[in-house]
């Protein structure tokens, strides 16, 4: 299957700019299509704060340290403008670029300030200045270094930067309807699809760091231009057929390291660094979407490995600090994991796109998962610091910093924050699709100018209740509404203008197919009491531990917030879970609370690794829980996300929690 | 201090042979002398049939197996015998000095077959007619390879390999009294010290793998010449200080992973390739006898990092597969573990140079902890088949072999096997250290041609009894017995004669100081009860888990004793242990079975990463336990030392364990 061409898009000036992160209108396998980013209105207490922070903190800041850091100099020094040196590492161009994309998003909306917008153009206007004739975009491999372009690309990067430059072109493009970026991107596009390609006057490579596929795609996406589809295929294909070679400095991890041990279509195992991964199996989805059948097979057995063996509870991937790998099935340590931030926010991505794909909520849990613990722990709550490397245990040490020389993390998480409204809704032909749950109120078109608006009241996620309004619709008023019930939901229950629903349960979704009027209201309720979750018992590092969830946050115990070392303390399994909310706490959480058990004192074990188990008194005291996003915001302590439970003597020989 | 200087020694012909590992008869800082092999004869079931097997099945398919990959050949090509091509790894020589070793040692008591000896004979020939000119041994470094020689001796392993010569050497001399393969390792290290030095015309270079450290100064104890010595203490010195560059192939471990990072005496941290490690500070702990004071602090620091930090319950050591490597503090995986059979060996003779230097019993602690349990393991029951690695928990699918490219740990384990009654015993001025027990009888020559001899009657590790008889006194009367009380034990007994004695415990040796009459008899009981093992609780893997563990014996669960899957199963803290005697079973041994907890199956995880706990019902199910060394002898099937607990409700809802 070909891509489809889009005829109303075949010359620029009827390119329709909508703000979608994904455009899979004319996607041949596409179950969904995305909502404009510009559809969604959030209102709510959770999302929105941050969202604002975001634009108005983070991204001003973020530009301010791609200054500090001499990569605006870079563009100048490669556009004839400055001679100096160049600074950093050689991919930095890249963060600019996905800063140009987060701050492009914030655009959609209205509220981004004078000082942001003057930030865009500026760099816009960079870009414009240091493209090469040729079309090429990259700040490093000019001048002395020029001899060297592609080359080494199975470290440099080069294609890697080409692809975020483009992410952000058609982000900016979508988001401001202005066709300035898009036309630097069609030229650097058109470059990559002159001189990489199977032809004898072609280059038969492509990049360590897969990125430049899922970029090509949207790019013809957003122009209905097929060629660079076309390249985007070939970058996939030639993957494992010659097109990059294992990184010299990372020789023990050969091939696998960046996913080009085997063809895409062929692989079943999650292996190496788990962002090539993640941005490579987006390019096999984004394939997939455009009628590429062959790659739906490896997509699927990809997903299950990931999701059922290589997966945190966090949404948290790549278990190993050696390649920022993923390690073997259930391979999955606490502290001495990585989950790099980055790596969640790709497996985001995938599963939006494995979303659209099939329309599954398996995807959007996984997705929620993500987005709620593994991405979010990234960023501070001020939005000035962020983790690169996001453990599940700490001694305390660990602790987010303002900026890193291989800045990729800071500005992938504010983009995601950024097109956070996009990963909301979808749509079908008939159908509205609602996967993740925020107080909004959203326009949404449906096929034949039928359009619905819904206004949405929850307090999610701190409440499971979520009250949505059809405000208005105009057209046909018969369509279904497909409202995701969370896998972590037992007993959600339905109601239509208040009376009880028996639903109807499709794909994980609560489908409601009727004719609406203004006015229906429809409550979905998610009883999401605080619950105790277990590891599949493969999970060496989990055994006998337990996590605390609650809707879709992760919960973790952080040293502040007990009276005792956290290596002293077992959890009950009988110990009730208290919920509590704490407006004063970390901008407003609800914590967890819970009688545990004491026994004995970490002191104990100094100079000893083992000894025989003594029966040991002990006290009951209390511990308290804080979602895991919002760990390291205050003193220095350690923390951890699975709970060691009490083994049944400590707590039984005090008979405390049995009725017996 | 400098060597002390043996004068006895000083003409070759007035060399005395006496079979001890170690010779610290002249060392400066040796509180113990070694009691040589041949003094003590093991009547034991335990250790004696597995040396018996050792020298009559193991030796000679060891030897099979040099010959099928081509070592000997290599030996002839070397000598110019055999026009043929190199065969094998680089430093496969260094396997047949292993073996020459262990042969070596096997000569030592009587019972050596015609056949083994055949076999020493053509080495030693081979050995003698491969040596060059200059003194050099390697078999590679020749022909067009001799520009090589010494170029890259960071991964070459040439002087580990004639290091291993030199052990050999001595131990042939030491065992037949011989002095013909001496000679060849008089000219090696005659040849390594004017080769390598500070000197203008000298090497400043030393050998990426330690061992001919440990060799030379063994050598110069044997010899009593204090060149050997001072080339020895040169290669210590060098390492840190330029002697040695970091493996490209290993390019991510620089330094640290041969211990070159810094200077010996500076470290407290075991870092990189276990068996490096132990070999480095086993020539530390040499030099420390020798008089050069400066390293024992380090020692002393290496050693409470490892055994405090770094040690699986095993003895076993590395935990990562990655460079071999130790792993950070804590860092004891059970599956994905390292722990090569070479690097417990490594800890049993670090620990035993350690004990002769300093008489604390912790040293013969971790020492017997290595031996029962992390090398026992590395061999199969029948004596033909090894493991490299040695994982504390596998789903069974991991083997022994019967050899390998890379064959250090076969030879390894027939040379400790060959050694081993030079560890039992050792003796200072005027008293007789007890630090292993196996039935033996023993005569030991203390000062003045004092000689007593012992002997032992016991069916340790099966039993705690001991009972020590004094056989024959010539001389001197008076004279102390320190017998080591292992850590293990918690209550140990002493009678003297039938009355009970009140014992004197120094470092950890019940020390009995008195005239002694022939027939006095002396009973050391150490109750060894079944005991569960708990782990430090930074340990992650261990949290909520315990191990088994009776007399020195870890233990495991190995599928093949158990009617459920290993996964299902947990131990309730209350659950006697009860012991069992099968002599049909693995060649005879202690069981431990438990009642044990199975709630839910395996199964019910397809599929499923994560899920709620639930309140499950669940079984009691027999559970049998089975010494670790034994494991995977039998069937394929999962095993593991680790047994989680149970967790309060699934055991206390049936109110099965306790009282209330």
């Amino acid at each position: 299957m070909g891509f489809m061409h889009n005829p109303e898009a075949s010359t620029q000036s009827t390119l329709k700019a909508r703000a979608v992160i994904l455009d899979t209108t004319h996607s041949h396998n596409a179950r969904l299509r995305a909502v404009p980013i510009d559809a969604v209105h959030l209102s709510d207490d959770f999302w929105q704060p941050r969202r604002e922070r975001n634009r108005d903190v983070t991204l001003i800041s973020q530009f301010e340290k791609c200054r500090l850091n001499g990569y605006f100099d870079n563009f100048n020094r490669a556009a004839g403008i400055k001679d100096i040196a160049f600074q950093g590492l050689h991919w930095n161009d890249s963060d600019v670029y996905k800063w140009l994309e987060a701050a492009a998003w914030s655009m959609a909306q209205p509220g981004a300030g004078d000082e942001l917008q003057a930030m865009v153009e500026q760099v816009v206007v960079q870009i414009e200045a240091m493209q090469q004739a040729d079309g090429n975009l990259h700040s490093y491999f000019l001048f002395d270094k020029a001899e060297q372009r592609f080359t080494w690309l199975e470290n440099s990067h080069e294609l890697y930067c080409v692809g975020h430059f483009i992410q952000a072109a058609v982000a900016h493009f979508r988001s401001t309807g202005q066709e300035r970026l898009l036309q630097v991107a069609r030229r650097a596009g058109d470059f990559l699809h002159r001189t990489f390609g199977p032809a004898e006057n072609q280059l038969p490579l492509t990049d360590g760091h897969q990125e430049i596929e899922m970029a090509l795609i949207e790019l013809a996406r957003a122009t209905g231009e097929g060629r660079y589809l076309e390249t985007a295929r070939f970058f996939v294909d030639v993957r494992a057929r010659g097109g990059v070679k294992p990184i010299p400095q990372l020789d023990h991890l050969g091939l696998a390291y960046h996913q080009s041990h085997r063809p895409l279509e062929e692989q079943s195992e999650a292996v190496g660094h788990a962002v090539r991964a993640m941005y490579y199996y987006c390019a096999g989805a984004d394939l997939t979407l455009e009628g590429d059948d062959q790659f739906a097979p490896a997509m699927k057995r990809l997903w299950h490995d990931v999701t059922t063996r290589k997966m945190h509870i966090t949404g948290g991937l790549g278990a190993r600090h050696d390649g920022e790998a993923f390690g073997a099935a259930y391979e999955l340590p606490n502290a001495s994991t990585y989950c790099e931030t980055c790596a969640a926010i790709g497996l985001v991505m995938w599963a939006h796109r494995m979303l659209l794909l099939t329309g599954e909520a398996g995807y959007a849990d996984v997705m929620e998962r993500a987005l709620y613990n593994g991405v979010l722990s990234g960023l501070s709550l001020d939005g000035t610091e962020y983790f690169y490397v996001n453990p599940l245990e700490n001694d305390g040490k660990h602790r987010r910093s303002q900026w890193f020389g291989c800045a990729c993390c800071p500005p992938n998480v504010a983009r995601l924050l950024a097109q956070l409204p996009g990963y909301f809704y979808s749509t079908s032909h008939n159908a509205i699709w609602l996967h993740l749950y925020a107080q909004c109120t959203t326009t949404v078109e449906l096929q034949d100018e039928q359009r619905v608006t819904l206004n949405l009241q929850t307090q999610y996620p701190w409440q499971g209740e979520i009250s949505l309004a059809i405000e208005e619709i105009s057209g046909q008023s018969t369509f279904a509404l497909h409202l995701r019930v969370p896998n972590w939901c037992a007993n959600a229950t339905v109601e239509i203008n208040g009376e009880a629903h028996t639903y109807n349960r499709q794909n994980g979704y609560c489908v409601i197919a009727r004719e609406w009027h203004n006015g229906d209201k429809v409550l979905l309720h998610l009883p999401m009491p605080a619950q105790r979750v277990e590891a599949h018992p493969d999970v060496a590092e989990d055994r006998g531990c337990v996590a605390l969830q609650r809707g879709p946050l992760v919960y973790c115990v952080e040293a502040c917030d007990q009276q005792h070392d956290l290596r002293e303390i077992t959890l009950p399994a009988t110990s009730p879970l208290q919920e509590q909310w704490r407006a004063e706490l970390l901008g407003g959480v609800m914590t967890i609370t819970a009688e545990a058990w004491k026994s004995g004192s970490i002191d104990e074990w100094q100079n000893t690794l083992y000894r025989p188990v003594r029966s040991t008194s002990g006290q009951t005291v209390l511990m308290t829980a804080i979602p895991y996003f919002a760990w390291a915001n205050r003193e220095v302590g350690a923390m951890r996300v699975w709970i060691p439970q009490a083994t049944s003597c400590a707590a039984c020989h005090k008979n405390r929690y049995h009725g017996s």
